[in-house]
């Protein structure tokens, strides 16, 4: 028989989110976690019944957990541009500011699984169009208010915002460029100046 | 006794390095590369004494390929800003060009590689250095010749165009969205147009 119990549960998800953001969501394995986590494999077994269900928990807890810290304080922004600046600054870095030790697991996932199909896959490209589309409704909440231009091709602003978010976190934690911060700032107001 | 022959060290590499670019850099051990190359894992040891050198080589591989289509063919262009057009352009992609079923291993290690240590990472860190600095000086060309603004900020400009690539990769390989291209073409060409 299963026995489950939220607080252990809870205690695997930190552990596990912390793990992952170092290693990647192919380094979080049921033994890897169960040795983080401080328990047996079989107690692991009780919450978790396979690697892939696992990955899939912790994708889920990082939602949660980067919502907490991107888009619920860019929400007390005012709304248009402000809203819009404050989500990209609350992004670049998020993990950190969430206090894990390690990078955001999407990033890292979209190079790791793009040829590996799967349930995890097709799990983490949910998440990635469903941010692809938060940035958008941000995007065009600044058209609408007249702060970025009528005819900007929305779509490209957020691909180009994709590439920013995605040179920081290369220059910030591979390469640990200390301007990291700054180059990515100048890239995104200058990409602001040109859709005005 | 080792016994190590040219041939035999070619073929691993060859199939080591579309494993590679399919799984990373951590998938390539060298328990699943001599199942790709069709030999026994004492056969590998012949060539690599470990993990860490099969890598490193792969790695060097890479670099070998890449420059036949991405630097090589570069070079036919009119110096300045044709050159560096045409290195940009052969790069987006060039994994597939250069019939790899995978993607760019060095895009793949930036964020496999950001929290781990040791002479890999290194070796990646490195190639990425150069690369930039390639980079650089193909931007500073076109700067001396007069194509690109005089007060242009290179570094930035080079920051930029590694989050064009990224974002790239992403959206081609991982989002597999049919504009990719089209997007990485439209966003280059604004960087290079806010550049003259």
């Amino acid at each position: 028989m299963k026995t489950s119990s939220p607080a252990t549960r809870e205690r695997i998800l930190q552990h596990g989110l912390d793990l992952m953001s170092r290693v990647g969501l192919s380094g979080v394995t049921l033994g890897t976690l169960a040795d983080q986590a401080g328990m047996s494999k079989s107690g692991l077994f009780a919450h978790f019944g396979s690697k892939e269900e696992v990955q899939i928990g912790l994708l889920e807890r990082m939602v949660q957990t980067a919502n907490g810290y991107v888009l619920e304080p860019a929400m007390q922004a005012a709304e248009g541009l402000p809203c819009l600046r404050a989500l990209v600054l609350n992004w670049l870095g998020w993990s950190a500011k969430a206090g894990l030790s390690g990078g955001c697991p999407v990033a890292a996932g979209i190079f790791e699984l793009d040829d590996i199909e799967g349930p995890v896959r097709e799990h983490v490209l949910a998440m990635e169009n469903h941010w692809r589309g938060v940035l958008k409704l941000f995007t065009l909440a600044a058209v609408e208010r007249g702060h970025l231009s009528a005819d900007l091709d929305v779509d490209q602003f957020v691909w180009e915002l994709c590439g920013i978010y995605l040179s920081h976190h290369a220059s910030l934690r591979f390469v640990r460029d200390p301007l990291a911060d700054s180059r990515a700032h100048k890239a995104f107001e200058s990409l602001v100046e040109r859709s005005l």
